[in-house]
């Protein structure tokens, strides 16, 4: 775990602050830690313990700790020692280099820089699934990673029955006059929207002597070890609130990372349940919170002083109204709620598409642009603001972004749980007070670490499993109002 | 080197980004790395190889890469086999707690949260020399590791001589009428104050491409290997260009590590050859460059541009004057050239003293005080400004001091050697071109890394061994100008 804690930070690092020439370098201590850490932890001592624990293990109260403990790290070593050392080396050398090639591309809007690197990814994404055996679809063995126990077929039955509804919402928008939010697209100071992110994630509990917030292209959170979870964001030009709602995304991701029980600090249960989970935290902060009008209730008067000539004329309706507005958009990080989903689903075809090799890589900036087309109606005039936006593909990280869809749905579920519970909860939010909200997710949710698996919490908690009913319930119960449907 | 450079990053972090709650896992993580690159080096699979090679080795040119190579590393690894893991480990461990502990007491002024640090670290030392056979003194094991082959005898000796000399040219000085400063202890703006150091580091030669500068308590410079070499600065309230002179010494340290050669990339060659050979290069660039009249001649007018209101009336003369003002003063890194290396005599003293046991840690800050008192005529009023002034101690690092006293003299040594080599060094630094300069040290010095050993290079480049000659005189031409003697 300090190993892997490590090289979190060598990760930290290359995206905020390494300088560009020693990318060779970092990839290869990148390569150096990871292979040392795989070997450790897939070493023959680590199964000989688990082999003699697993008897002792079956006498354990299947809820108890160590049960638990034992159960995840003999998963997690099943699966490891599936994974040849040469390979996480040379995963890690290509996406160091990945990476830092995918910086240079999106800055000059040139795909042809990245796409070898793209390449050699999907290629070692080809191999990663060939160390597995056959399953129902081989995009689920990438799923797995991060949504453990998660299906191809599930997803997209899921997304299934959410599009037709998502598709039917954005219909009944489009037909209703449009919200105004030029007075969002104006010149907002970047210190006074890195000050005003800082007030707010320490509003909603973020520890900062646990954590910091830097400056980044692409906005992430990295657990460097339970007191250490540092957060990026980055400033968006002419748009007003965008860092408030990347730091506010990342702040409910390092809320869950600090609300980690200490007890499983560098052991393997250190961490999130699954990414979907952890997305449910950082949308719920970003969008169920962060863009309510409780929330703003509390926190406009502050926005207008440190914006007085952007927002002073601007009155509160108005303004919750402008941060909600639904408009198809280019960047996924900044589409609204009701479109949102709509980039992860494109995403997905295409990952599966470069995994069953339907497409060749070379295509893929056309075939981002003509799915963009007919989901969304619109084309991005450039490939930084089409398919080299997201650093994902640069990491390696293929079977990743439907995990941000199913997040949405889970944060939903799980706010109205909550409010069941405390049903004061709008009038505290109301008042900057976050500790009902934040007590009860530490309870429910981030204590447990990787505990329980992810659908396992998900029912545990709200007695239901994955559901996409709470957050079209949510949708149009906001919308209804915002746009008079 | 992989793990040794992610080592160094650690560091690095821990110094300039980590929060603070994060010091005691930081602390393990040190632990974890330095333990299993302990390992990796001195496993007896290297032992093998050296042995394997040496037969071969001693066929070779002794000036030869190859044998170099492998001499060096043999050294190392017979010097590192005698140092059992876990004191490695326990090092860095007690190190990493200690010097977020010495931030917190430094901040604080209050010596006694540091003691009890200190006292593990004093004996961690003890241990350290008890691995060792017994040396002419114990001291001489510790001051190897920094200067490699040097005797505390001789450093006593070289020191001896100096004193007398430095001492009668203070006595001259102060017989003289003081210069005026006071327009260097005016508030200076801290972003100028950046700007300007970026502005004179970039004109060094330094590649920012491979580096950055940041903000720390004790600047530094860190190598994260050959293509990122970091430095920090820091700010001095009512002390004008005292963040000038901090970039200029690091900067220093980072042309040597910028300058060796790619050959030397993650081998035991990369580096330098000690570290009076480093602050030989640093306090070339900060004092003999930095503080002289032509490198002012070219950038007064733009720092003046800078800092109008505090130095539009006042001449260069005066300005160069005012930088080389000579005066007893408590903090060694912003004392001038005529004190500082008292200030490294009194913590050479100390150190001797708690090697020999002869002082109690309880007692240090009383004696730094006496000795303040006795050797520069004036007493700390705050142990920050005391005994607490420097990290060096909290990272464990004793043998250290005496090397800065032996850089600044063979950074005389060298000085006289290029000047012979290019008699119009000055005319270019008055032009703001340092292009000879540092070409002449990339080839001599810095491209070797630590090919040769320190007393050897020197010897090859100048033709002299470590002599205080040249440094005497360096100083007695400079003051004989400022202060009219």
């Amino acid at each position: 775990m300090d190993l892997a804690h490590i090289s979190e930070l060598l990760g930290w690092d290359q995206q905020v602050y390494m300088p560009p020439a020693a990318a060779e370098g970092r990839g290869q201590q990148l390569a150096t830690i990871n292979t040392i850490a795989h070997k450790k932890f897939t070493s023959p001592e680590i199964g000989r313990l688990l082999d003699d624990l697993k008897p002792w293990a079956e006498n354990l109260d299947a809820d108890s700790d160590e049960y638990r403990l034992i159960k995840v790290t003999a998963r997690e070593y099943d699966k490891r020692t599936r994974i040849p050392a040469d390979y996480v080396a040379e995963f890690a050398r290509v996406t160091a280099v990945a990476q830092q090639t995918w910086m240079e591309a999106r800055e000059k809007s040139d795909f042809s820089l990245f796409r070898p690197h793209l390449e050699k990814i999907v290629e070692l994404n080809h191999r990663y699934i060939s160390f597995f055996p056959p399953a129902d679809h081989p995009y689920d063995v990438l799923l797995d990673n991060f949504e453990p126990g998660m299906k191809t077929a599930e997803v997209k039955a899921i997304f299934e029955a959410l599009r037709p509804q998502q598709v039917e919402l954005l219909h009944a928008i489009a037909a209703r006059p449009q919200v105004d939010d030029s007075f969002l697209r104006l010149d907002y100071d970047e210190q006074a929207q890195w000050d005003f992110g800082v007030e707010a994630a320490t509003a909603f509990g973020y520890d900062w002597n646990r954590g910091r917030q830097d400056k980044s292209t692409h906005p992430f959170t990295q657990s460097i070890g339970i007191d250490d979870v540092r957060i990026t964001t980055r400033f968006e030009k002419d748009l007003g609130a965008s860092a408030f709602f990347s730091t506010a995304h990342e702040a409910g991701h390092a809320l869950y990372e600090q609300g980690i029980s200490h007890n499983w600090s560098r052991t393997p249960l250190e961490g999130g349940a699954s990414l979907a989970i952890h997305e449910s935290q950082s949308r719920m902060w970003e969008n169920i919170v962060g863009r309510s009008l409780p929330f703003w209730e509390h926190f406009y008067p502050r926005f207008q002083v440190l914006f007085p000539s952007q927002l002073g004329n601007v009155s509160l309706q108005d303004f919750y109204k402008g941060i909600n507005k639904v408009e198809s958009s280019l960047i996924r990080v900044e589409a609204d709620e009701a479109t949102y989903n709509l980039h992860v689903m494109l995403r997905l075809e295409l990952e599966i598409e470069m995994v069953e090799n339907k497409i060749a890589i070379k295509d893929l900036p056309e075939a981002w642009n003509a799915r963009m087309k007919n989901y969304l109606g619109i084309t991005p005039s450039t490939d930084a603001q089409g398919v080299l936006q997201d650093i994902h593909w640069s990491g390696g990280m293929f079977g990743y972004f439907s995990t941000y869809a199913l997040g949405n749905l889970i944060s939903a579920q799980l706010w109205e749980t909550c409010r069941a519970a405390h049903p004061s909860l709008d009038d505290q939010i109301r008042r900057g007070d976050f500790s009902s909200l934040l007590t009860w997710l530490r309870e429910n949710i981030h204590q447990h670490g990787r505990k329980y698996e992810p659908q396992e919490l998900v029912l545990r908690v709200t007695g239901s499993s994955i559901d996409p009913a709470p957050y079209v319930r949510y949708l149009k119960n906001k919308y209804s109002d915002i746009y008079s449907l």
